[in-house]
């Protein structure tokens, strides 16, 4: 089960959110990521929790209020959860695969409320929450592509186009929480981990 | 303007189908991508089309006979697109660059309703269709792993995991519909040819 205090103790609010408050975000963020936003209803939402509509409507009034916190939340946590693990001192293709790594290790937390948060944004009629969230996404490309430029400064890493090479990393990680399967035999970070290898390395024989 | 006749050709219908079907299949394509599935209306595609709700209903009973073509074909279709052009007596490497350079023109083709149908895909309610969309998927991923397997064999490629490589070129491909943009430096098949250089020759300097 997703814990997603994390989300919501980065948002506004600076008191811990109440347990039911978490125990609702949990049910509809599987709730929206499986059937739809669109297709759920409130209705839904209470019955998949056991409690009554009266009480949701006491913590949300209404659905926009429950996914916001997903659609702006998780860009902005996968982003502070990274940099607030990248160390600048360390060697940068270490530093890349700790980024990789770490958001993995984040989607497998917050796998649903990223596939709610996700599908809303490519619809979301809100501009300006589209706008925030892609600010929160610039972040954390930006960081990304640092860490490529400095690997290529300090010939770690071979010249080559960094904002592609950002994207290839990027969409490598972006479609695992779409395919990846819990009860397989890796976790997503074990998975990253190994992409981090084989994106390093390459797919050809070392010569020799 | 995307062409929807080679999805439309490859249904079960053999007469080729008529402009003002493709017309329609188009804009509603662009709708379902760009504001959601469950907020197009049939209303919204008419006017998109200029022509009257009477007339949309002509060729398209619900908005489901319209959304069927892509969640169904796309995947079909891509299959379809690069096995015709895989050549099984080339070297393995070659044949992996054909196949990401051609899902790309594939997805720059009908980049709307590539969008439209894997949106409306994880969380169709018919199963059944699902099912079969996974099939073509399946199809694809095997034709994929077979050049992996076969590179590796020949010592082209060095041994690693097969699925999980499949993965990382597939997903390197998967979420370029979603980023990539028309007015942009390279086009989606120039994108994929780089990311197929990348992937091969990997990231770090060769030695010497």
């Amino acid at each position: 089960m997703e814990d997603l205090s994390e989300l919501l103790s980065l948002s506004a609010s600076q008191s811990p959110p109440p347990e039911r408050m978490l125990q609702i975000l949990t049910a509809a963020a599987k709730l929206f990521a499986t059937q739809g936003f669109d297709r759920t209803s409130m209705r839904d939402i209470a019955q998949e929790c056991g409690i009554s509509k009266a009480t949701l409507y006491h913590y949300f009034p209404d659905k926009d209020s429950i996914i916001r916190p997903m659609v702006m939340g998780t860009t902005r946590s996968i982003f502070q959860h990274v940099s607030a693990l990248d160390d600048p001192e360390r060697p940068p293709l270490e530093r890349l695969r700790t980024l990789m790594v770490e958001t993995a290790t984040f989607f497998e937390r917050y796998r649903w409320a990223w596939i709610a948060g996700s599908a809303i944004f490519w619809n979301d009629p809100q501009v300006r929450r589209r706008k925030q969230r892609l600010e929160w996404r610039d972040r954390y490309e930006t960081l990304l592509r640092s860490i490529i430029e400095e690997a290529i400064r300090r010939g770690d890493m071979r010249p080559m186009d960094v904002a592609l090479a950002g994207r290839l990393v990027a969409s490598t990680l972006s479609w695992l929480p779409r395919w990846y399967n819990p009860e397989g035999p890796l976790t997503a970070p074990e998975i990253a981990d190994q992409f981090y290898g084989m994106i390093v390395a390459g797919f050809m024989p070392r010569p020799g």
